[in-house]
């Protein structure tokens, strides 16, 4: 088991940790195949999509944009008369919607960070685009809970590497929290930081793919966010 | 006069200071306009496309992926049967052209850093998209000069103000180098920190937009990366 009295910073995951997230992405990723239902089954065209979105990812990475520009790109491809710019419009204000869904913070975040805040430094550390991560904590009042928003081109060990370098502190100092094992607790433990993680009963195809078995003496997993405050010293 | 012996942290812009950008948006943007001009006349496209880009900044922010989302909506908003979902497409594909544009760094760059680097801490400063300046850092071998880049959601006085707070720095330690008067000289100086402009022939339509006399005394001026050296402490 790790040692959380050693803690000087904590980085929390945004979104599906803090807020919800990937509801409204699935919601939006139905409405989507729905609008072609008529030319293609929808689970294939979430497939198709899932393809776009995964040979794009080099160039575009994480976030909004990018998956709009691919939910218009696996349009397009579909090359069939019946696609008409109409829907490909519906498409690009599906993204839109998306970008400008109101937030859905999780019950007593705030009350959390508030006693967090005096003890710790706080940051966000997540993939999605910045311009979109602010607005969301500003939109939510939660912006003065954190020292900034640290936004990770991937969440890999190395980035995490760069991130406590950048930080200016020793692995065991890190604390990460999030709902992805692939992405907020296997590389950080990896690199001998610690990591609380928080599942959350929707995750995107992408975060699914690890099968790496965890050493379990590492991190700790609880229920909900308001369970950590049982394990973090305050 | 800034005194610049002051000075702990370097922040340099990315496009237009450390490399050519503005040029390829501009190829692209005619390359663009050039696909509709049997439509509509090139200049008036250039201009309703920058009105979206405009209208969108609120919610899709700055980078190549805002651009190239603005770039189809121009399009389907033209509401006109000869734009084809072929021109949607050859528009997609004008977007991830840019993204995959080779690096032209301005001559003397690497030879700069490495002797800044040595003394001072380096950071990218820069409104684009992460993991498109990152790609960029690493096909050009530039990341190892840098401490970390640092996504600005936009360049005004506050976004420095979280900048300097994030650096643990005061702003007489901070230097910003760049190529935009509107975002990285009057906001720095503004805020007391320092500031060298060193302009680029082509300025984004959005960039030109200040109107603000500058103070001369507080910010140098120089005509290219390499002259920094004759004014900054080694």
């Amino acid at each position: 088991m790790g040692d959380l009295s050693l803690i000087k910073c904590i980085a929390f995951d945004a979104d599906d940790t803090l807020w919800v997230n990937e509801t409204y992405f699935l919601e939006t990723e139905q409405a989507y195949c729905e609008l072609f239902k008529d030319i293609i089954p929808e689970k294939e065209m979430s497939e198709k999509l899932f393809a776009t979105e995964m040979r794009n990812l080099s160039i575009y990475g994480f976030g909004v944009k990018s998956f709009t520009l691919s939910m218009i790109e696996t349009a397009l491809n579909l090359n069939h008369p019946s696609v008409t710019k109409e829907r490909i419009s519906k498409a690009l204000k599906l993204g839109q919607d998306l970008l400008k869904q109101p937030v859905e913070v999780f019950p007593e975040v705030n009350q959390i960070l508030v006693q967090l805040k005096n003890k710790y430094r706080l940051i966000v550390a997540t993939k999605g685009d910045l311009h979109h991560q602010e607005r969301k904590l500003k939109d939510t009042g939660m912006e003065a809970f954190f020292h900034h928003i640290e936004i990770m081109s991937d969440k890999k060990e190395k980035n995490y590497l760069n991130l406590l370098n950048h930080l200016d502190i020793k692995p065991q100092q890190f604390l990460m929290i999030g709902n992805s094992l692939k992405s907020d607790i296997e590389p950080v433990i990896n690199i001998g930081a610690q990591a609380i993680h928080i599942p959350f009963h929707h995750t995107w195809e992408f975060e699914k793919a690890s099968q790496q078995p965890l050493n379990q003496k590492n991190y700790f997993q609880v229920e909900k966010i308001t369970d950590i405050m049982t394990i973090i010293p305050i």
